[in-house]
């Protein structure tokens, strides 16, 4: 392409400092390096970790940077190395990399790949530890190795999935991030079996995504729980079988559940980020075997706690991140299984907007209706 | 027997309030009801949850009543309804009862049988909701279900495991409790595999069985941690290869763990009933995969926390009682194991006194050179 090799000049949504409005900047996107994938982003949506890092809580987060984690696009020119991916190439990019070689990727145990962690976690790129966004001349952070708030973007090869490229880009945006995480943390994380009782504690996307996995696991009862009752009528499509507000019962709501059940559910999500969400989650499990995941991304610092009587007499307590699942090896399979209609993705995108409108966009997501807002990046 | 249907009244080590010396006592013995078995204990172990529910601190512990759980006999008679076991059959008392018919045993997913546990727990005998065991008439609560340190006890059926009656009482008396705990923490919660890094927080009984299933599981590392450097040496008998005891370091013992063992140990069991020492097991574990086992029993009131986080990367926090062991199918076969020498018993012995010496090895068992201490209770 005519840009390849050429530092870029696009549109990017920057985060100059905490909690103050992002601002569309023209920004520099230098040439991939060694290793790396520079990808034009034709649509991004938004998910509850960039707002939780563009509130200041996150002890982690740096300034300014360009935010954004859940999207899709084509790759406009690749750096030395890069062998899997070449220019044209539809891709979705992946926060949680797989690299194959490292010591997690060759476990078969985990989906946690360590291989560029050390450099996204601190905003660069692994080959010389700089970011490859400016401003004339300021650099600006890059964001879980993806921040696809930004017309192009560049990312490490491990970080790229490589997909079908009939796969509508508008829609499969979410299989970077919210609705793996849901569907894989009741398939590959709590491994739920047919006929089992699952509790889904916030019914957002990551909560909904887990109700239509147990659904397709076969559960026989999914038991929606959130303090927003009029998210029951929505969650019905997704699977859930009955709706409990703890708001609506004065016990505690692990109580509620084990009452409902006659003894506990057999698998719990908790999709909130919240820690005494969490505990109740645990507590609502059946003895001797119910399993406990937690799925939601709690504030740093804050800690999760239980009587270990609650460990001693059967229950697990686990957690996932992108659901377990193997990005790289993954994602496409499931835009494969978007493809045949085998899982849901339209039916979690309630706003479509564009780039210049990302500020109202976070406004939405706050709100009870909104479950996915995707940002055309090109109009 | 000369003595069916009738009362026996034999010695027993009587509790009469929490903390104050046991009394050797002549206690009458009531005959096993619908569903009961009566035992002559001719061995019995001392353990440290004995001592825990002496010391006053359970909450659920009930005075006067006579202790013990850890035990081997003969059957002296039964009550109406009773199969599987008869008159002279040689037996361990089980703790954890196994029906077969209640919806834990039918599930396939755990050995916590919820059949006779609502009497067990208050220190009586289902039929009637009576003791078995008084004195001139005052009744005595049993305990856990089995009350071992008496000459004659009654127990419910579903609570009794028949074994093979060569096997020497004297020493099989220990797979009532704590050999199985530690041994069934590996093979049953954890699933330990082939090359495993294992660390194993306390060196008692139970740490010792998770070391010796944990090598015959094919660990490659089993790393002891205690602070009592003295019981270093008889570890390694067990299986131990390396040795840790965190007042050597300055460092927290989890981050020691993690530099030892390049990220974290793959399994980690906690034998001692501490909860700071239960957060640590967990947090040495690997990132993606490293599972923790709670095996000791803390304090009534106490909690267990971590950061989420540690979870939301893959590690996996569990528990277990008599370390997953079905009680009547399976002790059986942990006799047959023995007799077999395919797990060690007589090694865990470290000292042997009478009944009326109980004062003594209860005593001797806060000393750290005694493992076990077996009692002969009719000489």
């Amino acid at each position: 392409m005519a840009t390849t090799g050429q530092v870029i000049t696009c549109k990017a949504a920057v985060a100059w400092e905490a909690n103050k409005p992002l601002v569309i900047e023209d920004v520099q996107v230098a040439p991939p390096q060694v290793g790396e994938v520079r990808i034009k982003i034709l649509f991004t949506a938004l998910c509850h970790t960039d707002a939780y890092t563009w509130s200041g809580k996150d002890p982690e987060g740096l300034f300014p940077c360009i935010l954004g984690h859940e999207a899709a696009g084509i790759v406009e020119s690749v750096g030395e190395g890069v062998t899997e991916v070449q220019p044209g190439d539809h891709v979705i990019p992946c926060y949680q990399a797989e690299c194959r070689e490292c010591k997690f990727c060759r476990s078969g145990k985990t989906n946690l790949c360590g291989k560029v962690r050390a450099a996204t976690g601190v905003g660069v790129m692994m080959s010389d530890r700089k970011s490859r966004f400016s401003i004339n001349g300021t650099p600006i952070y890059h964001f879980m190795g993806t921040s696809t708030f930004s017309q192009y973007t560049v990312v490490h090869d491990v970080s790229v999935a490589k997909i079908d490229p009939v796969a509508p880009l508008e829609k499969v945006c979410l299989l970077g991030c919210g609705v793996p995480t849901g569907l894989g943390a009741v398939w590959n994380t709590a491994k739920v079996e047919s006929g089992s009782i699952v509790a889904v504690f916030g019914l957002g996307t990551v909560g909904l995504a887990v109700a239509e996995g147990a659904k397709s696991a076969g559960a026989s009862r999914i038991i929606g729980v959130d303090i927003d009752s009029k998210k029951f009528d929505v969650a019905k499509n997704f699977g859930v079988t009955e709706f409990v507000n703890p708001k609506d019962h004065e016990k505690p709501i692990q109580q509620v559940l084990v009452d409902l059940t006659d003894g506990g559910v057999d698998y719990s999500f908790e999709c909130i980020g919240n820690v005494s969400v969490m505990r109740a989650a645990l507590e609502c499990c059946h003895k001797g075997w119910g399993t406990s995941v937690i799925v939601g991304v709690a504030a740093s610092g804050q800690e999760i706690s239980t009587r270990p009587f609650q460990l001693v007499t059967g229950r697990v307590w686990k957690g996932t991140a992108f659901g377990g699942f193997k990005s790289r090896s993954q994602v496409p399979w499931l835009v494969e299984k978007y493809m045949k209609k085998e899982i849901k993705v339209d039916e979690y995108i309630t706003h479509n907007l564009t780039l210049g409108e990302i500020n109202e966009a976070f406004d939405l997501m706050h709100e009870g209706g909104c479950l996915r807002c995707v940002l055309a990046m090109h109009v």
